[in-house]
């Protein structure tokens, strides 16, 4: 594998992802359930996961709650969706970009970052949901273990892969630089929000990856800023 | 200022600190108070903050909720001075690591991440209440907007003090390495407690240290383990 999986999908696409023709009642089911994801983000954004409920979800909806427990059972059921459903949107993310070299990779990447900006709600759920996931029983303990373990080990792969090829700085150990990365990257998320610097985010990675990776192997990070140009 | 502030005090120590000696009806408050946070971090670490009871930090001290609710009027309150009992505790930690020159501070912040792996429901709590933070009308807002703000600027004093005897690596800024120090602390904090590799902390604040600055500088840094070393 020449680039690693993030966080499911290699990141260098082949080819065009084919999109069956969905239509008549599956279609519709697909279309309910995005709808159900879309507003259970929303309420849990807002409301935490445990406050959020069942039933301001349905109103939101449109819906009665019943038929949403015929789609998702259980409040963790749904959660667990809609933390899938945010992965399913940043596999499509990085394979709409292409990446069709170990250059390619990091503007994937920051892509990612860009387009999470753009959703603080989600970010501010996924980062409650990952904190509260260490109690004992939590629903997504098992969820945010793996997930992460997983993500690690694409960032690792693609680091080793730039390793092998001469392209880490002197004394960068790719298990560390990507589990440095992922840390980075979630805690500079959450920071963005409650300082209100979202857009910092891609900066703070772009310089990152400056400081492990050789500044050969990445024509498409841009120079680092000036020091009178950084936002603080 | 030599060496700055983390979070609210000078890490240069130039005296013991001085303890009044605290008795009598005085000392039964501070205790009763310290029985109440204590308490407080538990609750609030196992269940959330919004699932967290008076009631059930009332029991778990052993006393009724109306004296409690004398001490602290709010859950909000006591929330607050949860937060600040342990900002107060990292400085008292800070203050004992007795840091006399630029090379000594990396020391006294790696002793601080090894404290906070030991206390991980603290860890736990604060990582969901930063989250939860960024919801609107929150009553910690204020509180994480200000200490990310304090700590990144203390951060960026040292780097900067740094960055002037030339000990920083070339093109790292001081406001950057000061707030992605930061992010990654904390992501990298709360990735320990998902995985259950807490001790990793300490050595991914030491490599990234190492990263951003000269070998010259830090002394006190172990060398950078072999990669046959790294715990994944």
């Amino acid at each position: 594998m020449l680039v690693p999986a993030f966080p499911s999908v290699s990141v260098l696409a082949s080819e065009e992802p084919t999109t069956p023709g969905r239509r008549g009642p599956y279609r519709k089911t697909v279309l309910t359930r995005e709808a159900i994801l879309s507003a259970a983000m929303d309420v849990f954004a807002t409301r935490g996961y445990r406050a959020g409920s069942m039933r301001e979800i349905a109103e939101r909806v449109g819906m009665d709650q019943t038929s949403i427990l015929h789609h998702y059972p259980t409040k963790a059921a749904l959660l667990l969706a809609v933390m899938e459903e945010r992965d399913r949107r940043a596999d499509e993310l990085i394979e709409a970009e292409h990446p069709q070299s170990l250059r390619d990779v990091p503007e994937a990447f920051l892509a990612l970052a860009r387009s999470n900006v753009a959703t603080p709600g989600v970010i501010q759920l996924y980062s409650v949901l990952a904190a509260e996931s260490v109690t004992p029983d939590h629903p997504l303990g098992d969820y945010f273990r793996d997930r992460i373990a997983r993500v690690r080990t694409g960032f690792a792969a693609w680091f080793a892969e730039l390793d092998a090829e001469g392209l880490l700085r002197d004394g960068v150990d790719p298990a560390f630089a990507a589990s440095s990365f992922l840390a980075l990257w979630e805690g500079a998320q959450l920071h963005g929000l409650i300082d209100g610097s979202g857009g910092d985010v891609t900066e703070t990675l772009s310089r990152y990856l400056r400081l492990v990776v050789r500044d050969e192997a990445f024509p498409a990070i841009p120079a680092t800023k000036k020091k009178d140009d950084v936002v603080e």
